[in-house]
């Protein structure tokens, strides 16, 4: 059902801000105004008027009932979608000489479409369209933290599937078999990055994946998993041990424990994301790893893995404050020792009044369970 | 590993188009020159001299050593990925005034990185890469086949599932669940396009995904998948009816059989794409169902899901001829008959010599099989 409050809120910062129309290409920002997700979700917010959304011929009835309005114009045509776009343009210019069309400037914004359509519409200056949509996406609404915390169910779901399946032997693709099913059975709509099944060397890598790697007794394995649930997303991360800990492994993992639990006292109403960021390097410096130190160990999250704020992707975020409906996750980066591997712990929060209180749950141990 | 020989085939035609470098963005592109996937595939190939392979500081080592080369230069800031591309071209500029920068445009670049570079590299020009890639990604090598072979058994592995599964009152969500499962413990490394389980009204979508929606008897279902093995696919579709199929139904089921078997039938060395349409068009029209007939049956298959020629995209990709070593499906757009729901059958094929060989291989019938 398309959210006429949100589409209101947005039209109006569109005209604050001189934007004449949002042209949506992105999974996150259609499921956010029309409440469901499309294959191809391709849209216009004008900024005076009603939404219009760009679908197949096929589709045309299904996406009039599911939306729930008449109003909702709807084209036809296959591999037209631009031209019909460009046509809606035309129409809504008057007597200006351009118009200002606002567009995502994220990973999910497929240039080739944006290409397409900025070279077959001169009449347009294209902008990022962040100065909007950032402001309203910062701050969840009581839906939406119902979402993810669904999400991050689901995700403590795949961590509980993982202990019980990580044994020496066993490949990082077995193990993300299991975890992905298991979130897939209990509700969770695919993943919003691949899970991450980092062991051995692989642990201190910065990013992951899950590879056809054989997992053995001695590495460390990062987990990181971003289920999604309707759109929403919650991440959670562990480290574990094949086997024993050394002293090292088990210095890096109580490091790091005490890193997130620095940031985490450091995530209240009026902080800045730097703060966070501070008071986590301060545990890093006092234990000795102050040089292994990634800057951006929190970035908030929503229909989005990583959304703004997100300080890794613009460092300009980390001046940005936190501020009550927010939700955050605190321990991205690995903290990655050479000869060593990487240990990481990553939760999910909502700032609730002057209180962060965790989406995630799941216990951080560095040794597997007995019996498990 | 780097592969050496479509590198220099990659640079022999940049120097023909005038083209400086090849700025690498996508995981097709990356897979096609490196091997191997990396979670964010960023590298350079210039017209003269080495690939610089663009990645962070922790994962260095891994990627020189995976990599197995020396000369590979790699960088190591987090967030300044663009600021360290800026500078290689900087450095290679020379006495030019401008460089010519190729980026792959097609729905995996995204938009965001790309205006970065252009905002932050006012010495470049960027053009679409796809004169230089189309040509060498349209035909697939042995290697290449072997993989999108071993892509194809697994897809029939995931039908083969579905089949068991498929019974009134499973969800969509549930199917796909067993799906997906099947096929990553087949060895698949997920899927190119979400799982299809398009049941009931929703078998008549151009596209598709699974819901929620619980498949009831005597429901049309679609399922479409597209598994990838190393990064390449296949693609297999097949249409079935819960229960016992109605006469119009059978009716549309068979008349997309003969569709597609005229189509397949037109698959031969010096063709061109649009002839396969007319073949599948032709039946379509003989049987009644000229109206329904959604142009654009047939698509290259290889690293990505669909890529040149890919007719539903680029309507002019209609006139490309078909060639020994192309990989192609036949099977394309749903017929959706408006009431009645939609069929679909897709299979991937690779032209050897002068004939179409099947890659995918499942038996085409409406019905379940009895006792599945």
């Amino acid at each position: 059902m398309v959210n006429r409050k949100r589409i209101q809120k947005a039209q109006d910062r569109m005209k604050q801000q001189g934007i004449d129309a949002y042209l949506i290409l992105t999974h996150d920002d259609y499921i956010y105004f029309f409440g469901e997700d499309r294959y191809q979700p391709r849209a216009i917010i004008p900024a005076h008027g009603v939404p219009i959304v760009v679908t197949f011929a096929g589709e045309e009835a299904e996406v009039k009932e599911s939306l729930g309005v008449e109003d909702v114009r709807i084209f036809g045509s296959v591999g037209q979608q631009i031209k019909d776009v460009v046509q809606v343009m035309r129409g809504m210019i008057g007597d200006k000489e351009k118009l200002k069309i606002g567009v995502q400037m994220w990973f999910g914004t497929p240039a080739f479409l944006l290409n397409m359509f900025q070279r077959a519409n001169p009449i347009v200056d294209v902008m990022d369209i962040a100065p909007v949509m950032d402001v309203l996406r910062m701050v969840k609404d009581h839906a939406e933290i119902a979402l993810m915390q669904r999400a991050a169910e689901i995700a403590g779901i795949g961590m509980e599937t993982a202990v019980k399946t990580l044994r020496p032997g066993i490949t990082e693709n077995e193990v993300a078999a299991e975890v992905e099913y298991a979130m897939r059975k209990a509700g969770g709509h695919g993943v919003a990055t691949p899970v991450f099944v980092n062991s051995g060397v692989r642990s201190g890598w910065l990013h992951g994946t899950a590879s056809d790697k054989v997992i053995e007794t001695g590495d460390l394995v990062v987990l990181d998993l971003v289920p999604r649930y309707k759109g929403y997303c919650a991440n959670l991360c562990r480290t574990f041990v094949i086997g024993t800990p050394t002293a090292k492994q088990m210095d890096m993992f109580e490091t790091y424990k005490s890193a997130q639990a620095a940031g985490i006292a450091a995530l209240r109403p009026g902080r800045k994301m730097r703060d966070i960021d501070a008071a986590a390097k301060k545990v890093y410096t006092e234990n000795g790893y102050g040089e292994f130190y990634v800057a951006g160990i929190s970035h908030s999250i929503g229909l989005s893995f990583e959304e703004t704020p997100a300080p890794t992707i613009h460092p300009g975020d980390s001046g940005i404050q936190i501020s009550d409906g927010m939700t955050v996750t605190i321990g991205h980066p690995v903290l990655s020792v050479p000869g060593t591997g990487g240990v990481r712990l990553e939760d999910t929060f909502h700032i609730s009044g002057s209180v962060a209180k965790p989406l995630t749950a799941f216990p951080a141990e560095l040794e597997l369970p007995l019996g498990s």
